[in-house]
């Protein structure tokens, strides 16, 4: 689809509507989970038609992969430049605050598991909420080596997301606790900088 | 239980019929999943009691995870000790070639997934999935604090399981692609030495 086209078939709905189905979809998902979410219970929650939510958003996965985009804490905040890496890095992380990291985390978690048996979820998945993450750590990275806090040619700088995934999937598996923001500033600090070479005071 | 009363219970079955038990149990739960996967089926497959089976491991989270651990590459292997820290995490990582490790990834991911609905799961899968894997870790790290490779000190140490989870989870979702050796090779010199300060020369 061009991206003409697309701006022709979202400007069918209002933001405030969007926002709406986006709210109902995220109710349903943390209610139900994504194999027992239907369209037809989308449908019925936001008194829409199955033909509007297939037109407006092609299908299940990209409708529930980008309400939880949409509900992401900080997904519509300015771009975040601080000045230095470990300050963006933190500001990154200070976007939520803990009670919003437990239910994102959890929503997440969910998902990640579906996209295991469900390859269209796997690629709305990568598309709308790994994706724009990974751009978000790019810009944040190229402004840490245009000012000489990291090396170009440093290998971690391909891993950034690798070593935050892993802080965040490990917490619950190995400390049997959701991600706050002291562990994540913590992991930061003791991981992620100095893997990339970059200050940590 | 004491220990006295774990071994008399094991000393029941022999250690082929203990291998035997633990290989179609893991025949069964690569073809249906843990959530579908019921005693009453372990018992069939391998003519068992399910009495005998509750006997000897409590439960089929218990059962699961001694498992999967049993058919881990390397489970058995003598504590590796090659006189330094990049040395001793390439040797781990080798344990297992690419073909195993796909395999060994797919199990992991499954229980990791079930153990979210399945309390009794997670904790059999922290303690005889997590927790032997923490221990070797930790021995591994201690003897590169001992000849002096990383400082006893360093806040990274504490991190190193959820680094390389984050490698194994995160490569499936951001690349696409199981693990492989080189991945993970590539992952601990560029990630993994530097975070904890340790030569990767």
């Amino acid at each position: 689809m061009t991206e003409a086209a697309a701006t022709t078939r979202r400007s069918r709905i209002t933001p405030e509507r969007e926002a709406e189905l986006y709210e109902a979809v995220l109710d349903l998902l943390r209610e139900v989970g994504y194999d027992a979410l239907t369209m037809d219970a989308v449908a019925a929650r936001t008194r829409s038609s199955k033909a509007t939510l297939y037109r407006q958003w092609g299908g299940k996965a990209e409708l529930v992969a980008k309400a939880v985009r949409h509900g992401k804490p900080g997904a519509f905040a300015d771009d975040i430049d601080t000045g230095s890496l470990k300050g963006d890095l933190h500001a990154l992380t200070l976007r939520a605050d803990d009670c919003e990291m437990e239910q994102n985390s959890a929503l997440m978690r969910g998902l990640a598991m579906a996209t295991h048996s469900n390859p269209d979820l796997l690629r709305a998945f990568r598309d709308h909420l790994i994706e724009p993450e990974l751009a978000e750590f790019r810009r944040v990275l190229q402004r840490a080596i245009d000012r000489g806090e990291v090396r170009a040619d440093n290998p971690a700088i391909q891993y950034v997301m690798h070593m935050m995934i892993g802080g965040f999937a490990a917490r619950t598996l190995i400390d049997e606790q959701p991600p706050t923001q002291d562990f994540l500033l913590s992991y930061i600090d003791a991981v992620v900088l100095p893997a990339l070479g970059a200050p940590t005071g």
